[in-house]
Protein backbone atom coordinates (compact mmCIF):
# COMPACT_ATOMS: atom_id res chain seq x y z
CA UNK A 1 0.00 0.00 0.00
CA UNK A 2 1.55 3.53 -0.81
CA UNK A 3 2.00 5.93 2.25
CA UNK A 4 0.18 9.19 1.33
CA UNK A 5 2.64 11.97 1.22
CA UNK A 6 1.91 15.68 1.21
CA UNK A 7 1.79 14.78 -3.06
CA UNK A 8 3.77 16.46 -5.30
CA UNK A 9 3.45 19.66 -6.79
CA UNK A 10 3.87 18.47 -10.80
CA UNK A 11 0.37 17.25 -11.11
CA UNK A 12 1.93 14.57 -14.07
CA UNK A 13 4.05 13.20 -11.04
CA UNK A 14 1.72 12.11 -8.63
CA UNK A 15 1.26 8.20 -9.08
CA UNK A 16 -2.43 6.99 -9.00
CA UNK A 17 -2.30 4.35 -5.99
CA UNK A 18 -0.78 7.31 -3.74
CA UNK A 19 -3.84 9.31 -5.54
CA UNK A 20 -6.74 7.48 -4.94
CA UNK A 21 -5.13 6.56 -1.01
CA UNK A 22 -4.70 10.37 -0.25
CA UNK A 23 -7.72 12.15 -1.52
CA UNK A 24 -9.84 12.83 1.36
CA UNK A 25 -12.47 15.00 1.42
CA UNK A 26 -11.44 19.07 1.81
CA UNK A 27 -13.75 21.11 3.36
CA UNK A 28 -11.59 24.01 4.56
CA UNK A 29 -10.27 25.59 1.07
CA UNK A 30 -8.97 29.22 0.53
CA UNK A 31 -10.43 32.02 -1.74
CA UNK A 32 -7.24 30.97 -4.17
CA UNK A 33 -8.41 31.62 -7.98
CA UNK A 34 -8.31 27.89 -9.77
CA UNK A 35 -6.61 28.92 -13.72
CA UNK A 36 -9.32 28.32 -16.48
CA UNK A 37 -6.57 25.76 -17.99
CA UNK A 38 -6.37 23.71 -15.04
CA UNK A 39 -10.18 23.74 -14.69
CA UNK A 40 -10.61 22.89 -17.57
CA UNK A 41 -7.88 19.76 -17.71
CA UNK A 42 -9.97 18.69 -14.15
CA UNK A 43 -13.31 18.81 -16.13
CA UNK A 44 -11.76 16.93 -19.03
CA UNK A 45 -10.75 14.09 -16.85
CA UNK A 46 -14.38 13.93 -15.43
CA UNK A 47 -16.14 13.11 -18.75
CA UNK A 48 -13.70 10.32 -19.34
CA UNK A 49 -15.76 8.38 -16.68
CA UNK A 50 -18.63 5.78 -17.01
CA UNK A 51 -21.36 6.75 -18.35
CA UNK A 52 -23.94 3.92 -18.63
CA UNK A 53 -24.46 2.73 -22.34
CA UNK A 54 -22.02 5.67 -23.30
CA UNK A 55 -25.19 7.87 -22.98
CA UNK A 56 -23.53 11.08 -21.31
CA UNK A 57 -26.88 12.54 -20.39
CA UNK A 58 -24.87 14.96 -18.12
CA UNK A 59 -24.31 18.65 -17.58
CA UNK A 60 -21.38 20.08 -15.47
CA UNK A 61 -22.53 23.24 -13.93
CA UNK A 62 -19.60 25.45 -13.30
CA UNK A 63 -20.32 28.17 -10.63
CA UNK A 64 -18.15 30.92 -10.32
CA UNK A 65 -20.55 34.17 -9.80
CA UNK A 66 -20.64 35.37 -6.26
CA UNK A 67 -23.90 36.19 -6.22
CA UNK A 68 -25.25 32.61 -7.55
CA UNK A 69 -22.58 31.19 -5.04
CA UNK A 70 -24.54 33.16 -2.23
CA UNK A 71 -28.01 31.84 -3.05
CA UNK A 72 -27.30 28.97 -3.19
CA UNK A 73 -24.97 29.11 0.17
CA UNK A 74 -27.83 29.91 1.98
CA UNK A 75 -29.85 27.25 1.10
CA UNK A 76 -27.04 24.67 1.36
CA UNK A 77 -26.66 26.02 5.00
CA UNK A 78 -30.52 25.52 5.45
CA UNK A 79 -30.04 21.81 4.24
CA UNK A 80 -26.99 21.27 6.48
CA UNK A 81 -28.48 22.39 9.80
CA UNK A 82 -31.68 19.82 9.69
CA UNK A 83 -29.49 17.36 9.00
CA UNK A 84 -26.13 17.63 11.07
CA UNK A 85 -26.62 21.52 12.81
CA UNK A 86 -29.01 19.36 14.82
CA UNK A 87 -26.69 16.86 16.02
CA UNK A 88 -24.03 19.39 16.97
CA UNK A 89 -24.51 18.33 20.77
CA UNK A 90 -23.63 14.72 19.94
CA UNK A 91 -21.32 15.42 17.86
CA UNK A 92 -19.01 18.06 18.71
CA UNK A 93 -17.22 16.31 21.54
CA UNK A 94 -16.96 12.95 19.78
CA UNK A 95 -14.06 10.74 19.32
CA UNK A 96 -12.12 10.21 16.23
CA UNK A 97 -13.46 7.31 14.69
CA UNK A 98 -13.69 4.35 11.86
CA UNK A 99 -17.33 5.10 11.05
CA UNK A 100 -19.56 7.83 10.81
CA UNK A 101 -18.55 11.59 12.02
CA UNK A 102 -16.20 12.57 14.50
CA UNK A 103 -15.82 15.84 16.25
CA UNK A 104 -12.94 17.12 13.80
CA UNK A 105 -15.13 15.95 10.92
CA UNK A 106 -18.15 17.60 12.01
CA UNK A 107 -16.49 20.53 13.03
CA UNK A 108 -14.99 20.75 9.06
CA UNK A 109 -18.52 19.90 7.78
CA UNK A 110 -19.53 22.94 9.71
CA UNK A 111 -16.85 24.98 8.41
CA UNK A 112 -18.12 24.23 5.06
CA UNK A 113 -21.72 25.27 5.27
CA UNK A 114 -20.40 28.71 6.58
CA UNK A 115 -17.96 29.04 3.99
CA UNK A 116 -19.06 27.72 0.67
CA UNK A 117 -19.71 30.80 -1.07
CA UNK A 118 -15.71 31.76 -0.45
CA UNK A 119 -14.93 28.26 -2.59
CA UNK A 120 -13.45 29.91 -6.24
CA UNK A 121 -15.12 27.19 -7.81
CA UNK A 122 -18.32 24.71 -7.64
CA UNK A 123 -19.24 22.31 -10.48
CA UNK A 124 -22.59 21.04 -9.71
CA UNK A 125 -22.65 17.70 -12.13
CA UNK A 126 -26.24 17.23 -13.55
CA UNK A 127 -28.34 14.28 -14.88
CA UNK A 128 -30.81 15.30 -17.68
CA UNK A 129 -34.04 13.23 -18.01
CA UNK A 130 -33.41 12.31 -14.52
CA UNK A 131 -36.23 14.49 -12.34
CA UNK A 132 -38.26 12.34 -10.38
CA UNK A 133 -36.49 9.10 -10.86
CA UNK A 134 -36.99 7.00 -8.35
CA UNK A 135 -33.44 4.50 -9.10
CA UNK A 136 -31.41 3.75 -6.62
CA UNK A 137 -28.66 3.09 -9.19
CA UNK A 138 -28.84 5.98 -11.18
CA UNK A 139 -25.54 7.41 -9.69
CA UNK A 140 -23.81 4.74 -11.82
CA UNK A 141 -23.70 7.05 -15.11
CA UNK A 142 -22.26 10.16 -12.86
CA UNK A 143 -20.44 9.67 -9.43
CA UNK A 144 -17.69 7.66 -11.51
CA UNK A 145 -16.78 10.69 -12.98
CA UNK A 146 -17.51 13.07 -10.46
CA UNK A 147 -14.54 10.73 -8.55
CA UNK A 148 -12.66 10.98 -11.67
CA UNK A 149 -12.97 14.99 -11.08
CA UNK A 150 -11.78 14.55 -7.76
CA UNK A 151 -8.85 12.99 -8.27
CA UNK A 152 -7.96 14.96 -10.93
CA UNK A 153 -8.22 17.99 -8.78
CA UNK A 154 -5.70 16.55 -6.51
CA UNK A 155 -3.41 16.04 -8.68
CA UNK A 156 -3.28 19.73 -9.22
CA UNK A 157 -3.09 20.40 -5.17
CA UNK A 158 -6.73 21.17 -5.69
CA UNK A 159 -9.00 19.51 -2.83
CA UNK A 160 -13.14 19.18 -2.82
CA UNK A 161 -15.78 17.27 -1.29
CA UNK A 162 -18.90 15.52 -2.76
CA UNK A 163 -21.90 17.03 -0.90
CA UNK A 164 -25.67 17.54 -1.14
CA UNK A 165 -26.80 19.81 1.19
CA UNK A 166 -28.51 22.26 -1.26
CA UNK A 167 -30.75 18.87 -2.65
CA UNK A 168 -33.45 20.15 -0.41
CA UNK A 169 -34.06 23.14 -2.48
CA UNK A 170 -33.75 21.45 -5.55
CA UNK A 171 -36.22 23.43 -7.52
CA UNK A 172 -35.21 27.02 -6.39
CA UNK A 173 -31.50 26.01 -7.48
CA UNK A 174 -32.59 24.33 -10.89
CA UNK A 175 -34.76 27.66 -11.56
CA UNK A 176 -31.84 29.60 -10.19
CA UNK A 177 -29.50 27.84 -12.16
CA UNK A 178 -32.08 27.82 -15.47
CA UNK A 179 -31.60 24.05 -15.42
CA UNK A 180 -34.04 21.31 -17.74
CA UNK A 181 -37.59 20.55 -16.09
CA UNK A 182 -36.12 17.45 -16.99
CA UNK A 183 -32.35 17.48 -14.99
CA UNK A 184 -32.03 16.39 -11.48
CA UNK A 185 -28.30 17.91 -9.44
CA UNK A 186 -26.40 15.24 -8.41
CA UNK A 187 -24.35 17.09 -5.72
CA UNK A 188 -22.26 19.98 -5.57
CA UNK A 189 -18.54 19.77 -5.63
CA UNK A 190 -16.39 23.10 -4.44
CA UNK A 191 -12.84 23.10 -5.44
CA UNK A 192 -10.19 25.40 -3.70
CA UNK A 193 -6.93 24.73 -2.72
CA UNK A 194 -6.42 23.95 0.76
CA UNK A 195 -6.57 26.28 3.53
CA UNK A 196 -5.77 23.55 6.13
CA UNK A 197 -5.58 19.85 6.92
CA UNK A 198 -3.76 17.56 4.38
CA UNK A 199 -3.65 14.73 1.92
CA UNK A 200 -4.20 12.37 4.52
CA UNK A 201 -5.32 8.55 3.83
CA UNK A 202 -9.22 8.01 5.24
CA UNK A 203 -9.94 6.53 8.11
CA UNK A 204 -11.76 3.19 7.03
CA UNK A 205 -13.00 0.18 8.77
CA UNK A 206 -10.62 -3.03 8.82
CA UNK A 207 -10.81 -4.15 5.23
CA UNK A 208 -11.07 -7.97 6.21
CA UNK A 209 -14.55 -7.17 7.70
CA UNK A 210 -16.25 -5.37 5.02
CA UNK A 211 -14.92 -7.63 1.85
CA UNK A 212 -16.44 -11.04 2.02
CA UNK A 213 -15.75 -14.01 -0.41
CA UNK A 214 -18.37 -15.56 -2.87
CA UNK A 215 -20.68 -15.34 0.44
CA UNK A 216 -21.57 -12.99 2.55
CA UNK A 217 -20.14 -12.66 5.93
CA UNK A 218 -17.91 -15.41 4.97
CA UNK A 219 -14.66 -14.03 5.49
CA UNK A 220 -11.10 -14.13 4.48
CA UNK A 221 -7.90 -13.46 6.41
CA UNK A 222 -5.69 -11.32 4.48
CA UNK A 223 -1.97 -12.99 4.02
CA UNK B 1 -4.52 16.47 -21.36
CA UNK B 2 -1.81 13.53 -20.91
CA UNK B 3 -1.96 11.13 -24.07
CA UNK B 4 -2.99 7.52 -23.09
CA UNK B 5 -0.25 4.95 -23.55
CA UNK B 6 -0.43 0.87 -22.97
CA UNK B 7 0.78 2.36 -19.69
CA UNK B 8 3.79 1.20 -17.73
CA UNK B 9 3.43 -2.45 -15.69
CA UNK B 10 4.73 -1.02 -12.66
CA UNK B 11 1.66 0.13 -11.15
CA UNK B 12 2.99 3.14 -9.01
CA UNK B 13 4.44 4.24 -11.91
CA UNK B 14 1.21 5.16 -13.69
CA UNK B 15 0.20 8.57 -13.10
CA UNK B 16 -2.95 9.58 -11.74
CA UNK B 17 -3.55 12.23 -14.73
CA UNK B 18 -2.56 9.44 -17.25
CA UNK B 19 -4.90 6.64 -15.75
CA UNK B 20 -7.92 9.05 -15.88
CA UNK B 21 -7.28 9.32 -19.11
CA UNK B 22 -6.78 5.60 -20.09
CA UNK B 23 -9.42 3.58 -18.15
CA UNK B 24 -11.86 2.67 -20.53
CA UNK B 25 -14.36 -0.26 -19.44
CA UNK B 26 -12.92 -3.00 -20.69
CA UNK B 27 -14.68 -6.20 -22.02
CA UNK B 28 -12.88 -8.47 -23.45
CA UNK B 29 -11.16 -10.56 -20.32
CA UNK B 30 -8.80 -13.26 -20.14
CA UNK B 31 -9.28 -16.31 -17.09
CA UNK B 32 -5.66 -15.42 -16.06
CA UNK B 33 -6.17 -15.87 -11.97
CA UNK B 34 -5.46 -12.13 -10.45
CA UNK B 35 -2.96 -12.46 -7.10
CA UNK B 36 -4.65 -12.33 -3.95
CA UNK B 37 -2.48 -9.92 -2.83
CA UNK B 38 -3.25 -7.61 -6.20
CA UNK B 39 -6.72 -7.83 -5.15
CA UNK B 40 -6.57 -6.70 -1.76
CA UNK B 41 -4.73 -4.00 -2.82
CA UNK B 42 -6.90 -3.31 -5.36
CA UNK B 43 -9.83 -3.49 -2.75
CA UNK B 44 -7.96 -1.38 -0.35
CA UNK B 45 -7.91 1.34 -2.94
CA UNK B 46 -11.48 1.20 -3.57
CA UNK B 47 -12.65 1.59 -0.21
CA UNK B 48 -10.78 4.76 0.54
CA UNK B 49 -13.47 6.47 -1.81
CA UNK B 50 -16.44 8.51 -0.47
CA UNK B 51 -18.89 7.53 1.75
CA UNK B 52 -21.75 9.77 3.00
CA UNK B 53 -21.26 11.05 6.59
CA UNK B 54 -18.82 8.41 6.45
CA UNK B 55 -21.16 5.27 7.12
CA UNK B 56 -19.19 2.93 5.13
CA UNK B 57 -22.43 0.95 5.00
CA UNK B 58 -21.01 -0.61 2.39
CA UNK B 59 -19.63 -4.95 1.85
CA UNK B 60 -17.75 -6.11 -1.08
CA UNK B 61 -18.26 -9.74 -2.42
CA UNK B 62 -15.79 -10.45 -4.29
CA UNK B 63 -17.16 -13.49 -6.47
CA UNK B 64 -14.67 -16.48 -7.78
CA UNK B 65 -16.22 -19.64 -7.18
CA UNK B 66 -17.29 -20.84 -10.74
CA UNK B 67 -20.57 -22.33 -9.71
CA UNK B 68 -21.54 -19.15 -8.35
CA UNK B 69 -20.52 -17.21 -11.29
CA UNK B 70 -22.10 -19.41 -13.30
CA UNK B 71 -25.40 -19.06 -12.25
CA UNK B 72 -25.24 -15.32 -12.03
CA UNK B 73 -23.42 -15.16 -15.85
CA UNK B 74 -27.42 -16.87 -16.52
CA UNK B 75 -29.28 -14.05 -15.23
CA UNK B 76 -27.49 -11.55 -16.44
CA UNK B 77 -27.29 -12.82 -19.79
CA UNK B 78 -31.20 -13.09 -19.98
CA UNK B 79 -30.85 -9.02 -18.33
CA UNK B 80 -28.24 -8.03 -21.18
CA UNK B 81 -30.94 -10.20 -23.96
CA UNK B 82 -33.62 -7.91 -22.44
CA UNK B 83 -31.70 -4.32 -22.40
CA UNK B 84 -29.69 -4.78 -25.51
CA UNK B 85 -29.53 -7.96 -27.20
CA UNK B 86 -32.69 -6.97 -28.40
CA UNK B 87 -31.61 -3.92 -30.30
CA UNK B 88 -29.16 -6.13 -31.98
CA UNK B 89 -30.26 -5.31 -35.55
CA UNK B 90 -30.37 -1.73 -34.75
CA UNK B 91 -26.74 -1.92 -33.49
CA UNK B 92 -24.62 -4.20 -34.89
CA UNK B 93 -24.03 -2.48 -38.09
CA UNK B 94 -23.73 1.05 -36.22
CA UNK B 95 -21.01 3.77 -36.76
CA UNK B 96 -18.96 4.47 -33.76
CA UNK B 97 -19.92 7.57 -32.15
CA UNK B 98 -19.30 9.98 -29.75
CA UNK B 99 -22.59 9.36 -27.84
CA UNK B 100 -24.41 5.71 -27.26
CA UNK B 101 -23.12 2.44 -28.58
CA UNK B 102 -21.37 1.44 -31.62
CA UNK B 103 -21.17 -1.62 -33.32
CA UNK B 104 -18.04 -2.13 -31.79
CA UNK B 105 -19.08 -1.43 -27.91
CA UNK B 106 -22.45 -3.41 -28.87
CA UNK B 107 -20.18 -6.47 -29.66
CA UNK B 108 -18.36 -6.11 -26.60
CA UNK B 109 -21.17 -5.90 -24.81
CA UNK B 110 -22.00 -9.57 -26.03
CA UNK B 111 -19.15 -10.85 -25.73
CA UNK B 112 -18.77 -9.78 -21.96
CA UNK B 113 -22.61 -11.38 -21.75
CA UNK B 114 -21.29 -14.78 -22.87
CA UNK B 115 -17.99 -15.13 -21.23
CA UNK B 116 -18.45 -13.19 -18.00
CA UNK B 117 -17.79 -16.13 -15.71
CA UNK B 118 -14.60 -16.60 -17.32
CA UNK B 119 -13.21 -13.31 -15.67
CA UNK B 120 -11.42 -14.54 -13.00
CA UNK B 121 -12.47 -12.39 -10.47
CA UNK B 122 -15.89 -10.06 -9.36
CA UNK B 123 -16.83 -7.87 -7.14
CA UNK B 124 -20.53 -7.01 -6.37
CA UNK B 125 -20.90 -3.86 -4.03
CA UNK B 126 -23.56 -3.96 -1.42
CA UNK B 127 -25.14 -1.18 0.06
CA UNK B 128 -26.57 -2.38 3.67
CA UNK B 129 -30.02 -0.85 4.61
CA UNK B 130 -31.02 0.31 0.70
CA UNK B 131 -33.03 -2.39 -0.21
CA UNK B 132 -36.02 -0.32 -1.35
CA UNK B 133 -34.82 2.64 -2.13
CA UNK B 134 -35.89 5.12 -4.12
CA UNK B 135 -33.14 7.66 -3.67
CA UNK B 136 -31.89 8.50 -7.02
CA UNK B 137 -28.70 9.70 -5.34
CA UNK B 138 -27.64 6.74 -3.29
CA UNK B 139 -25.24 5.90 -5.52
CA UNK B 140 -22.85 9.17 -4.05
CA UNK B 141 -21.35 6.19 -1.02
CA UNK B 142 -20.64 3.81 -3.49
CA UNK B 143 -19.55 4.68 -7.35
CA UNK B 144 -17.12 6.74 -6.44
CA UNK B 145 -15.43 3.92 -4.39
CA UNK B 146 -16.13 1.44 -7.34
CA UNK B 147 -14.18 4.01 -9.79
CA UNK B 148 -11.49 3.90 -7.09
CA UNK B 149 -11.67 0.02 -7.54
CA UNK B 150 -11.34 0.26 -11.30
CA UNK B 151 -8.32 2.94 -11.61
CA UNK B 152 -6.46 0.69 -9.04
CA UNK B 153 -7.14 -2.56 -10.98
CA UNK B 154 -5.83 -0.24 -14.38
CA UNK B 155 -2.62 0.74 -12.21
CA UNK B 156 -1.95 -3.26 -12.04
CA UNK B 157 -3.03 -3.92 -15.77
CA UNK B 158 -6.41 -5.35 -14.58
CA UNK B 159 -9.16 -4.83 -16.79
CA UNK B 160 -12.77 -3.60 -15.62
CA UNK B 161 -16.07 -2.55 -16.05
CA UNK B 162 -19.18 -1.66 -14.27
CA UNK B 163 -22.21 -2.96 -15.04
CA UNK B 164 -25.38 -3.98 -13.81
CA UNK B 165 -27.50 -6.45 -16.16
CA UNK B 166 -27.83 -8.84 -13.38
CA UNK B 167 -30.17 -6.59 -11.53
CA UNK B 168 -33.75 -8.02 -13.03
CA UNK B 169 -32.69 -11.13 -10.59
CA UNK B 170 -31.83 -8.82 -7.90
CA UNK B 171 -33.44 -11.03 -5.27
CA UNK B 172 -32.00 -14.79 -6.72
CA UNK B 173 -28.74 -12.87 -6.40
CA UNK B 174 -29.62 -12.03 -2.83
CA UNK B 175 -30.38 -15.60 -2.01
CA UNK B 176 -27.94 -17.35 -3.49
CA UNK B 177 -25.01 -14.80 -2.14
CA UNK B 178 -26.78 -14.97 1.31
CA UNK B 179 -27.04 -10.89 1.49
CA UNK B 180 -29.32 -9.39 4.59
CA UNK B 181 -32.60 -8.32 3.58
CA UNK B 182 -31.99 -5.02 3.67
CA UNK B 183 -29.23 -5.00 1.21
CA UNK B 184 -28.56 -3.81 -2.29
CA UNK B 185 -26.52 -4.79 -4.92
CA UNK B 186 -24.94 -1.85 -6.82
CA UNK B 187 -23.10 -2.93 -9.66
CA UNK B 188 -21.48 -6.21 -10.83
CA UNK B 189 -17.74 -5.69 -11.57
CA UNK B 190 -15.43 -8.21 -13.42
CA UNK B 191 -12.08 -7.92 -13.23
CA UNK B 192 -9.39 -9.46 -15.66
CA UNK B 193 -6.06 -9.40 -17.19
CA UNK B 194 -7.57 -8.16 -20.85
CA UNK B 195 -7.53 -10.06 -23.47
CA UNK B 196 -8.10 -7.67 -26.45
CA UNK B 197 -8.19 -4.13 -26.84
CA UNK B 198 -6.23 -1.48 -25.15
CA UNK B 199 -6.15 1.56 -23.00
CA UNK B 200 -7.37 3.84 -25.18
CA UNK B 201 -9.24 7.40 -24.52
CA UNK B 202 -12.60 6.73 -23.57
CA UNK B 203 -14.44 9.38 -26.67
CA UNK B 204 -16.62 11.96 -25.51
CA UNK B 205 -18.67 14.39 -26.37
CA UNK B 206 -16.49 17.80 -26.89
CA UNK B 207 -16.08 19.35 -23.36
CA UNK B 208 -17.42 22.78 -24.46
CA UNK B 209 -20.83 21.31 -25.16
CA UNK B 210 -21.83 19.63 -21.76
CA UNK B 211 -20.13 22.57 -19.30
CA UNK B 212 -21.95 25.34 -18.41
CA UNK B 213 -21.19 28.56 -17.07
CA UNK B 214 -23.04 30.06 -13.88
CA UNK B 215 -25.97 29.10 -15.66
CA UNK B 216 -27.68 26.46 -18.06
CA UNK B 217 -26.85 26.72 -21.65
CA UNK B 218 -24.11 29.31 -20.72
CA UNK B 219 -21.03 28.07 -22.81
CA UNK B 220 -17.48 29.29 -22.72
CA UNK B 221 -14.98 28.35 -25.44
CA UNK B 222 -12.06 27.49 -24.05
CA UNK B 223 -8.73 29.31 -24.48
Amino acid sequence: MPLPSTGPSDPDRLSVLEALHSTPARRYLSARPIADDVLWSILDAAVRGPSGGNRQAWGWVVVTDPTVKGRIAAWYREGWQRAYGVRRAELQNAPARDVGLGAAAYRATEHLAEHLHEAPVWVIPVLRDAAGSTDPRLGASIYGAVQQLQLAARAYGIGSTLTSFHVSHEEAVRELLGLPESALTMALIPLGYPARGRWAQPKRQPLEQVVHWDRWDAHRPRD
